[in-house]
C-alpha cells in the first residue's frame, strides 16, 4: 500500500502508454505531485536507467511551494530507450529536526524529543556500511539519548542540529515508507539528426544532364553521386531517394500517370518489384550494390546521410506474389486484390495482408528489409503511407529495429487526420510530415506551428517541414512563382529545425498537371526529369545561405523554442527562435513551466547537469520577419519581445540580418520592417547587444 | 495485438486510476478516439455493467466527423460501482457494401465483389443461432455467389444492398478484429442526496431553550428531536451532528479553548472517549441509544437524514488507549504521543498510528465504527480532518463500507492545499468542503466556482458550500452583519446544489473570539449555546424561501450547469443555472462538448436513454444576480445569455423573481438590476417566455 501519493508525473505520455522523445544530451526535467497526510517533511527522487544500465541512477527532486510540485532533472547521454520513475518517502529525520527547532524556539522541554532522535540515528547506524559513519552515528545516538546527564543539554542540542549529522542521516537513514510510482516511463533518446537536419529529395534516375536534342537516359548511382558535392555545399544533411528497387511491369503507369504506358516508360518507383527482385534488390538501370554502397560512402564523406524510401506494397511482378501469394488478399476467384479506393483502381499495386495466417513470417520479412539496408549503411527511412498499414505493425517493427539499431530514424509520410498522424508519432516514428505545405496564410502558419511546438505534441511529434514533395505542388507556389518559393523556403528553414525540399524546388518548378491539381505536369514519378540545377532563376543562393545560418545558430536547431509576436501588418509574420528551449513540462494537456528558482538551483548545483555539448555554433536569439505576400512590398511595425530577452525599454540593440549582413539599430518594442518580395522576402535577425 | 486503436476514452480519471462520479438516473456519455489504418468502416460500442450484473450491456457508439471522435450513452439506474469499457472492430459488411455502391455508380464490374459479399454473409450465417436468420443468410449468400447466372445481376445487387440484410449482418457477423480497451473504467453512482441537499449543523447539547437567569443545562437527543420539525419546515435535508460520543476528561479544554477548564465545562466533542466508551458509545448526558434511534427516526419521518461526525482521534481517556496502546505512537519514555503542530500542543488528543504493527486490526476497528452507526440508521458521515490520516486508508475504508452499503455518503472536511483535497475526492469521498467561506469578492467567487464546476473537477469533486462552520467565521460576516449573512446564504444556496449552514448562522451570530480571528467568541465547541432560533433579526425567512426554491427548480439541483455572465458593475455577480447540464466530456484537462447532432440522435432513438425520473420540480432556466456589497445599494446592467436560452434579440421575456414574486419584462442582452442589501441582496429569476 502506498504511503505517499505520487501523481501527475512528467514527462509522461498517455499515462505511460507511449514514450516521450528526447535528443542525446538533453536535460530531462522530471516533475511530480507528491503528498501524504499530515505535516511530515517528504523527500523524493527520480530514478532512471539508460540503455544497457543494470542499476538505477538517482536525481533528487526539489519541492516548489507555489506550484505545489516537485522537480528534478537528469541528462540522457546515450541514444536508445531510457526508463525512469519517481520515488518518495517521509524524511523522518528532517521532520524531527524541524519540530525540535520549533520546540526549542518556543522554550519547550525536548528531552523525549532527543531520545526520539537517538532512535532514528541508531536505526541509520544499523544500515550504514562504512565503519566511520556507523561509529559517528552510534556515538551521536548515545549523546542524544544520554540519560545520566553526562553532557550539557546545550551540547546535545548542538549535536542534534549539526549539519554533518544531517548529511549522514540523508545518506544512511532507510525510509520505512518508500513509495514508488507503480510504472516505469520510457524516453526514446534519438541522435541529434532526429531533431536538426536539412533534407533534399531526389530521384537518382533523373540525375543526368539534360539532353535537349535526344531523349534522356536513366541516371545511375554514379550520376547521383556526382551531385552530392554540390548538395553538401548547399548545406544539406540528408539526401532522400524514392524507392530504388526494380519497378513492376504489369499495369505500369506511363507519363503523367497514364494507364497506357509507352514501351520505354520507366514507371513509378513505388510499384516495387519485378523479375530482378523486390524490396531488397536494386533497379538494374540504377546500378549495383557496389555503386549504391559507393553512393552512401560518398555522402558519408561529405558528412551527409542517405535516406531510403520504405514503401510496403508490391507490384504484381514482385517476387513475394509468387513466393507468398498468401501474404496478399486473395479474392474468391483466386486473383490477388489490387489496391483501390473505389471507384479508383491501382492495378499496378498489391497491398499486403498484414493479418494473413502467415502473419509472423510477413512481418519478419518486412523487418528484414530494414535490416538489409541498414547493412548497407542506411540509417534513415522515409516510410511511405504508414497510415495504410496497421499501427501495431509499426510499433512492433520500429521496436524490433531500434532494439539493436537505436540510431535508425523513421520518418512518417502520413497525410491523414491529425489523430492518426499523432498516433504514428506516438507509436515510434522519429519524425513526421506535416500539413505545412497547406498552411500559407500567416494565421494558419501561426496556429499550426504553435500547435506543433507549443502543445504536448512536442513530447512525441517532430514535424519535418517539406516545402514541396513529388505529390504536393501547392497553388501558393503555382501562383506566386519565384518569390513564393523563396518565402516558403525561408519559412520552412526557420520555423523548424527539420525541413526539406524535393528537387526542382530550387528551380521554382511550378507547372501543375491540370489547373488546381497538386500534381506536377510531367511528374518525375512517371518519367525521367534531367535538370540543369544551376539554371537561371534558381534559388540556390537562398538555400546555401539559410542552411549555413541554421548550422551557425543553435536557436534554429531547436524545436520548441518558437514563439510568434505581433506584427501590425498581418501579412508579415514575425517570430522568435529563442536561444534556449524554455524548461516546460506537459501534465496531460496542461503546460507547467518549471519555476525559475528550480532551474537556477539545478543549473548551479554540482556537475549533475552537464552543459550542452559544445559546438562552434552561436547561441544567440533569432528573430524572423517574413512577408507572406509574394506579390507586393509590405511594411509593418513588429513587436519585439525585448523583456523576454532582457533588453530594457530604452536600451538600443542591434539586429543583424544574417541573410544580407545588414545591421539595424532597434529600440523598444515597436520597430519598423519593410520587405519587398522581389528583393528580400524576409529577415533572419540575430539580436546583438550594443 | 490490437487491430484498432482506442484512446482518449471518457469519462476517465487519471487513466482509470480513480472512478468518476455520477448520480443514479444520470446519462453517462462515453467518448473515444477510435481509428485504424486505411479506409475501412469501423464500428464501436461501450460495454457496461452495473453492480451485481454478471453480463455486459451494450451501447453503440456513433462517429462524429468534425471532432473525429465516437460517442454513445447509457443510463446508470442503480447506485454502486459501475464498470465500462469500449470495443471497436472493422465493420466488414458495411465496408464491402459501400465499396460495392461506389463501383456500381462508376459502372464497374462487380461479379467478384458479389462473391466476396457472399463469403461474408456465409460467415455470418454460421454464427446465427436463429434458424430463420441462418436460412435467410444462407440463401442470400447463394444468390450473391450465383455463378450459373440463374438470377439477373440486378436482382442480386438488389439483394446485396437490401436493408434487412444489413440488419441481419449487423446482428450476426462476428468481427474478426474485435479490439477492447485493455482496462475497465469505474463509475461510482451515488444517490441523489450526494448531489442535492441542504445541510444544517447543530450541537444536540445546545438544543435547549435559553435560561437567562440560570446556567444552561445540557441538551439531549430529545431536545434535538424537538427542533427537527422546524428544520424540516425550513427545508433542510440533512441534520449534521458533531461527535456525540463520551468526551475525554484529561486535558479537557475549557470555555474559549482555555487550557484551564472549570469543573462543569463540557469539553470539545472532538476529544472522543472516556470511561463510558469511545467511537461506538454515546455521551450519557445526550441520552441513550434508544433516544438516538428515536432522533434518527423522527428525522426520517420528516424526510430528513442525520449525518454524524467521524473523527479518528482519541482523548487520553478513550478505551483504545488502554486496550490497544500500540495503536498510538509510543514515545521512548513509554508515553503516548499527543497531537501537536509545534509549537502548538493538543494534549487532549492522541492521534492514531495508522502504520502500527497491528495495522489491520486498527483499520478494521475504524471501519467497524462506520458499520456500527450504519446499524443505527446513519448513512451520511462528515469526516473530520481526513487529510491528517493516510490517503490509502480512506480509499480502503470507503471501499469496504460502500461494498455492502453503496448508499453511504462520505463528506470530507479537509481544508488543505488543492491537490490533497482533490486527492481525497478522487479516492472516494462523495462530497467535500471547499474554500467557499474565503471567497467573498465577485472575482474570487467567479474563478473558484468556475474551477469547481467547469473543469475536470466535476468528474470527482462535489463541493458542499458551507457558509460558516464552528471553526470558520469569516470577517466578511463579522464586518457585514445581517446583510452579509443574507448575501452568503443566497450565494451558497444557488451556486451549488450542496450547501450548508452551522446553527447560529440564521441568527447572524458574528462575534469573533479576537479581532481578525475566525473562531467564534464563546465557541459552542467548548460550551453550551442554547439559542432562541426565532429571535429578532433571524433570516429564517430567507432560508425557508431559498430551500423551497431549490426544491422547486431542478436547475438548482444540478452542479455543472453554472455559468457566469457579465455585469457592468463588478460588485454585482450575475450567473445562470441552466435548465440542463450541458453534455460535456473531459479528455484529460481538455473540454469536449458532445456534438449537438449526437445528443439529438441519441435522445430521439429508442428508449435507450430513459428520461430523467419525473419530479414535481420545474425545469426552467434560472438567473441569479447578487449584490456582494453588504453596505451599499448597487445597480448594473447584466448581460443575459439570451442566445443560449434561444431567446431572440427583439423578443421580450419575463424574469420572475422567485424570492419576491415580482415579475420583470426584459428584452435583449443588457438589462437593468438594482439591489439594496438592506432590503433585497439578490434576485433568483426564473426565465419565463412571454
Amino acid at each position: 500500500m502506498d504511503h505517499v501519493v505520487i501523481e501527475c508525473v512528467s514527462p509522461e505520455l498517455d499515462a505511460g502508454r507511449h514514450p516521450v522523445k528526447r535528443i542525446v544530451g538533453d536535460t530531462v526535467w522530471v516533475g511530480a505531485d507528491i503528498f501524504k497526510e499530515g505535516h511530515d517533511v517528504l523527500a523524493a527522487q527520480a530514478i532512471y536507467r539508460g540503455p544497457g544500465d543494470t542499476d538505477w541512477s538517482f536525481a533528487p527532486l526539489t519541492y516548489d511551494f507555489d506550484s505545489d510540485r516537485w522537480y528534478g532533472a537528469f541528462t540522457v547521454d546515450r541514444i536508445g530507450r531510457w526508463r525512469f520513475t519517481v520515488e518518495a518517502w517521509t524524511d523522518r529525520f528532517v521532520t524531527w529536526r524541524s519540530e525540535l527547532k520549533k520546540k526549542l524556539d518556543a522554550g519547550q522541554q525536548i528531552h523525549t524529543e532527543l531520545a526520539e532522535g537517538a532512535e532514528l540515528i541508531r536505526a541509520a547506524s544499523r544500515s550504514a556500511r562504512s565503519p566511520a559513519a556507523r561509529a559517528s552515528l552510534t556515538m551521536t545516538a548515545k549523546i542524544l539519548a544520554d540519560r545520566r546527564g553526562d553532557m550539557s543539554i546545550e551540547r546535545r542540542i548542538e549535536r542534534a542540529l549539526d549539519d554533518d549529522l544531517l548529511g549522514l542521516m540523508r545518506e544512511h537513514y532507510r525510509a520505512d515508507d518508500l513509495t514508488r510510482l507503480p510504472r516505469e516511463l520510457v524516453i526514446t533518446v534519438d541522435r541529434e539528426r532526429a531533431r536538426f537536419a536539412s533534407w533534399y529529395e531526389m530521384f537518382p534516375r533523373s540525375q543526368t544532364a539534360p539532353t535537349p536534342d535526344a531523349p534522356p537516359h536513366p541516371g545511375t548511382f554514379a550520376d547521383a553521386s556526382a551531385r552530392l558535392p554540390r548538395l553538401a555545399e548547399l548545406g544539406f544533411d540528408v539526401v532522400y531517394l524514392p524507392p530504388i528497387h526494380p519497378i513492376g511491369r504489369t499495369f505500369r503507369k506511363g507519363k503523367n500517370n497514364s494507364l497506357r504506358p509507352e514501351e520505354d516508360d520507366v514507371g513509378s518507383p513505388w510499384a516495387i518489384g519485378n523479375e530482378h527482385g523486390g524490396h531488397t534488390a536494386i533497379e538494374p538501370s540504377l546500378g549495383t550494390f557496389e555503386s549504391f554502397d559507393a553512393f552512401v560512402a560518398t555522402a558519408r564523406d561529405l558528412r551527409m546521410e542517405v535516406a531510403l524510401d520504405y514503401a510496403l506494397q508490391c507490384s504484381p511482378d514482385h517476387p513475394w506474389v509468387t513466393e507468398h501469394p498468401d501474404w496478399f488478399f486473395i479474392r474468391p476467384d483466386g486473383s490477388i486484390k489490387y489496391a483501390e479506393n473505389p471507384p479508383k483502381k491501382y492495378q499496378d499495386i498489391y497491398p499486403l495482408n498484414f493479418w494473413c495466417d502467415d502473419r509472423q513470417a510477413l512481418w519478419d520479412a518486412c523487418r528484414d528489409i530494414f535490416l538489409f539496408w541498414i547493412g548497407h549503411g542506411v540509417k534513415i527511412f522515409r516510410v511511405d503511407n504508414p497510415h495504410t498499414k496497421p499501427l501495431v505493425f509499426w510499433e512492433w517493427v520500429i521496436g524490433e529495429v531500434q532494439r539493436d539499431h537505436p540510431d535508425v530514424i523513421f520518418f512518417a509520410e502520413a497525410f491523414t487526420r491529425p489523430k492518426r498522424m499523432n498516433a504514428l508519432a506516438k507509436l515510434g516514428f522519429t519524425m513526421s510530415y506535416t500539413y505545412f505545405t497547406w498552411k500559407n496564410s500567416p494565421t494558419e502558419l501561426r496556429d499550426y506551428l504553435s500547435e506543433l511546438t507549443q502543445t504536448p505534441m512536442v513530447e512525441y511529434y517532430r514535424g519535418n517541414l517539406f516545402a514541396n514533395t513529388p505529390d504536393i505542388l501547392h497553388e501558393y507556389l503555382v501562383n506566386g512563382g519565384r518569390p513564393a518559393f523563396r518565402v516558403r523556403l525561408l519559412l520552412a528553414a526557420t520555423l523548424s529545425p527539420l525541413y526539406g525540399i524535393y528537387s526542382g524546388y530550387e528551380l521554382c518548378e511550378n507547372v501543375p498537371a491540370r489547373p488546381s491539381s497538386e500534381e506536377y505536369l510531367d511528374s518525375e514519378k512517371y518519367q525521367l526529369r534531367p535538370r540543369n540545377y544551376e539554371a537561371e532563376g534558381n534559388i540556390n543562393g537562398d538555400i546555401e545561405r539559410l542552411n549555413a545560418i541554421r548550422r551557425a545558430q543553435t536557436a534554429l536547431q531547436r524545436y520548441a523554442n518558437l514563439t510568434f509576436h505581433s506584427s501590425e501588418n498581418p501579412t508579415i509574420l514575425f517570430y522568435r527562435k529563442s536561444a534556449n528551449e524554455p524548461p516546460v513540462q506537459w501534465v496531460g494537456s496542461r503546460r507547467q513551466d518549471i519555476p525559475e528558482a528550480i532551474v537556477e538551483s539545478l543549473e548551479s548545483s554540482e556537475p549533475r547537469l552537464p552543459t550542452v555539448p559544445s559546438t562552434a555554433a552561436s547561441t544567440g536569439e533569432i528573430l524572423v520577419a517574413v512577408n507572406t505576400d509574394p506579390r507586393h512590398v509590405q511594411e509593418t511595425m513588429v513587436h519585439v519581445p525585448i523583456h523576454e530577452m532582457e533588453i530594457d525599454d530604452d536600451e538600443p540593440y542591434t539586429v543583424h540580418d544574417l541573410l544580407t549582413g545588414a545591421r539595424y539599430t532597434w529600440r523598444g518594442v515597436r520597430n519598423y520592417v519593410r520587405l519587398d518580395p522581389a528583393d528580400q522576402p524576409g529577415h533572419v535577425l540575430l539580436v546583438e547587444r550594443v
